[in-house]
């Protein structure tokens, strides 16, 4: 196991194999994969598949598929301790390069947060998650749901619930740096909101140096009040915080600008060159551009009573199949 | 309201004076103070109190104590905005510096965890405590009960509640600084313990850029195996990561070696320089030095169902006032 690539697809898949109940064939293998930002499709799974059996690492039970052995499972543990540890922010500079949506075209991919929820929860979910977005509380009107049957999406659904893709605020990022600015993604954290205005950062936590997204932490805490917000004016909701240039702050002012063409919207402001933003300290040269973000849309069915796993900042979707909720 | 020293204390008092549900007198006043890190008497408290109510931010009622009126609630609220963000790292790096526990002497202070507990779970927590303590999951075996009505302490201990003040692992930086090694708290973590040893780093979240104590975050989303890891050598225990100049690597060994001699202990290793030390990357020239953290006392309580407000990093206090549990 000489090839850290090659290694590091075997490990995923005794990863997926080990965490299935069931047997696994290799088309639910390469889904899941790809679910993980691996582009590998069922033939290479099969490839790697024969490498495990010959190991002795996964065994075959003839169609239905492949389950992991004892030796794997030892192999796994062992491999996983030094691979367990993945900061966010690689994973977010792997999307923002990722990104390829044309404001001027107007195609490409974005980057999407997916929520899974129980089926059962289906209406209810949906209702509070239109009545969220057209209050105006995420960065775009565009989703996409997800059945776990799904043969078109490489997001992986467990049985029994149905996952909802929304425009994730990082998008800002990966689209300013597709225009030229390179954008920093510095903060998640909570915005006051007063009389409609945003007032000032509450708390922000890092995205350099945590392997817990900043977002997820707070939508886990319940630290929100989205649907106190859509009713009265005043709440917390979820918002983030990136620095460009200071010399690149009325081209970034432009792109996005640019971007209401296409309905993503919701930066808050771009603040004055190496100046606080809402409370928010700023290094000298840098302009801050804090955003509030698409999960407020999750947040607030969270704050309803529905449970949500929620996956911010998950993976990169086609801009023009994710519709406006009718 | 030009000193910005006497502007921040005026505000500290009507924020406390605020919170309250019936009118506070100076000497509550002035404890809360002590406890928020402000240093500073009962007659200073009455100076400045005089000053609100010339304003008309409080009103005094006899003997009773003092309320906020509108017009300094609405002070208030204006003045919190823009001191609402308070970084972690700020308060770390203020009781890092005011550490002063001396090693030959074996005297000096500090720096605690403050935990309230519901009086009535009294004898429960406190066995819990003991055994998480005995097991060796903490920094010292030392602590300190602090009751509601305590004179000695500048605690703020809410009604029908105690305090556990027990050793915060920020102390080792204090040590180090204050044998002239500057050390860096980087993240605090959960660390993955199998057969009674460290593994790996399983979550980490900086220090700096934070405004949420990460200890705190990983016991409010109740991820520990305080108990487990007790009972069977395997589970995930909070630890904390500091990074030291390569060079001084020898010296803080030193130091942390005598650190035991006054029952300080806890430090898992010191790191090769420039290394990866349990999964977590470090700069060129540093030497990671990982620690068991004081809070895993806390956490196994919360573990035991008690319920349990954690305040890590809170204050420092005399060394030699605090005693092992019998």
């Amino acid at each position: 196991m000489t090839d850290p690539n090659v290694q590091r697809k075997l490990i995923e898949i005794m990863r997926i194999i080990s965490k299935s109940d069931k047997p696994l064939g290799a088309r639910l293998i390469a889904d899941e994969l790809q679910n993980r930002g691996y582009a590998i499709g069922e033939r290479a799974v099969r490839y790697h598949l024969r490498i495990l059996d010959e190991r002795g690492f996964t065994k075959k039970h003839g169609y239905i598929g492949r389950t992991i052995t004892d030796l794997g499972q030892k192999e796994l543990n062992d491999a996983l301790i030094s691979d367990r540890l993945d900061l966010v922010i690689t994973r977010i500079e792997e999307l923002v390069y990722k990104t390829t949506y044309d404001l001027r075209e107007k195609k490409g991919n974005v980057i999407v947060n997916v929520s899974v929820i129980d089926k059962r929860d289906y209406e209810k979910a949906m209702d509070v998650l239109k009545y969220a977005i057209d209050a105006g509380i995420s960065i775009s009107p565009r989703i996409r749901v997800v059945d776990e049957d799904s043969e078109e999406d490489d997001i992986f659904v467990p049985d029994g619930k149905f996952a909802i893709a929304n425009v994730c605020s990082i998008t800002y990022d990966g689209i300013l740096l597709k225009n030229g600015i390179p954008s920093t993604p510095l903060y998640g954290g909570l915005m006051q909101m007063e009389a409609h205005k945003p007032v000032s950062f509450v708390d922000i936590i890092g995205y350099s140096g945590t392997s817990i997204d900043p977002i997820k932490i707070f939508i886990n805490r319940r630290s929100t009040s989205v649907l106190d917000y859509i009713e009265s004016g005043t709440g917390k909701l979820l918002a983030n915080m990136r620095h460009v240039p200071g010399s690149a702050r009325e081209k970034a002012r432009e792109v996005m600008e640019l971007a209401k063409e296409s309905e993503i919207g919701g930066y808050l402001a771009i603040g004055e060159t190496g100046e606080d933003v809402f409370s928010v300290p700023l290094e000298k040269g840098k302009a801050g551009i804090p955003v509030i973000v698409g999960s407020n849309a999750i947040a607030a069915i969270a704050e309803a009573g529905i449970p949500v796993k929620a996956y911010p900042v998950s993976t990169i979707m086609d801009y023009n199949i994710m519709k406006r909720l009718e």
